[in-house]
């Protein structure tokens, strides 16, 4: 019966083609368990993330998140699934056109999701972005169905406040930009000092890096602290809520109409 | 005097269409004035990176390293420059196909660069790299050239090691998979509990994440620590040189000719 049950454990490894190399080949016999008591744990339905894509994007404000429901999606043999959208179908050039992506779907054309992440980008991409009536109409509509959740990772929190879900809600946002984003929305109660806040279907989270730790976080929720663990591990990132928010030198600051 | 000098400091960050959100608007003057004594402390010349991507490469090996270079080319004036090469014309698929990129370049007709930068990937990738001859030429034709600098990110080490430029020198890679590093590569010091090893041409990290440090380290080798405080700001990420390696539970580790 124990070899029987070691036996399934590998089989179950072996035969998940899209299955990390933490998890690719056949280990000592603890391993195997393991994972199997683990794939067992998972009884969530498949989560659905749609990732906002946009000319001049930051790549690290995605490519971090992306990462972690990557590994996800290897640790639960496919419980979390991504796809990209763009507001067309043009090409999309990250920051610097470092980087030509084609994103999967426009979003007049894009399937159903649990999650709607949303990536920051520098202040002058997010204030042409915040006159773009597209991108308002999309995310006005997408947010008035309480079955859909939203994360907005570093700026991007300006979008989700410009539509108005974040009023009378606690979010945060790059801290850099902090000070004008509660100068700007004073109905919404800004959060310092923070990787991320969770406002139940709205999620906002810190700069940059900061949405590895909202990613992580939500996997812990969704599937629970083993699978959190082994892909922070597999990341080499340790996940942290909490942070002492780097202080800029000189008393700089972000503002849209500088003295 | 000191408006005209004040007056030039705007101008600078002003004028520079690339430039970052912390830096893309006029500020207090103590800021201008700071960032106008930056730039003038950036001496050095340009320095090109070439960024290796391959089908099934992890998007997080190399877009935190890509960040890092992009905040750098937009704080330093363009004195960082990058393009991607691929192993030849074709779309890259980033691992689990979350990502098609377009690579600038195939390795037949890349440009001149300082750095080749090798982003990692799952171990049934890299060890099907291992035996891809096009490759090992590429990679052993360019660490030939003592001008060019490389560096590994995660299990890409075994790229390097593969082609014996390694051999009697310091290296790092991903915590999970050192002791079959250190087994396969005996010639090689394995360094553990490190995010990166320099080797001064030749720079290996630890896994995943650690290629941002990497980065970090290198713009603060080059630049100085600055411009390197600033972007590990931009980042909100704590650059850090040393870390107690992850420990995978029940003893795992990676194996390819597992008991």
């Amino acid at each position: 019966m124990k070899f029987y049950l070691i036996l399934t454990g590998f089989l179950i490894i072996l035969m998940d083609p899209g299955i990390t190399f933490c998890q690719q080949q056949a280990y000592p016999d603890a391993h195997a368990q393991n994972m199997r008591g683990i794939s067992h744990q998972i009884t969530h339905d498949t989560i659905t993330f749609a990732l906002l894509l946009y000319q001049g994007v930051v790549l690290e404000d995605f490519a971090g998140p992306m990462e972690v429901l990557s590994k996800a999606k290897n640790l639960t043999k496919g419980k979390y699934q991504l796809f990209t959208v763009g507001l067309n179908d043009n090409p999309i050039a990250t920051e610097n056109n470092f980087l030509t992506i084609r994103p999967d779907y426009s979003i007049n054309a894009m399937p159903e999701a649990d999650f709607l992440i949303i990536p920051g980008g520098s202040m002058p991409v997010i204030n042409a972005l915040l006159e773009n009536q597209k991108l308002t109409d999309f995310l006005t509509k997408w947010c008035a169905d309480p079955q859909n959740q939203t994360l907005s990772i570093c700026t991007a929190a300006y979008l989700l406040a410009n539509v108005g879900v974040l009023n009378g809600k606690r979010a945060t946002t790059h801290f850099f930009v902090a000070d004008d984003f509660a100068e700007t929305y004073p109905g919404i109660e800004l959060v310092k000092n923070v990787r991320f806040v969770d406002e139940g279907n709205l999620i906002t989270s810190s700069g940059v890096t900061s949405g590895i730790d909202a990613l992580l976080y939500l996997v812990g929720k969704f599937t629970g602290p083993d699978i959190q663990a082994m892909i922070g591990r597999a990341l080499q990132y340790t996940f942290h809520e909490q942070e002492a928010w780097p202080v800029a030198p000189n008393g700089m600051r972000y503002s849209k109409n500088p003295r």
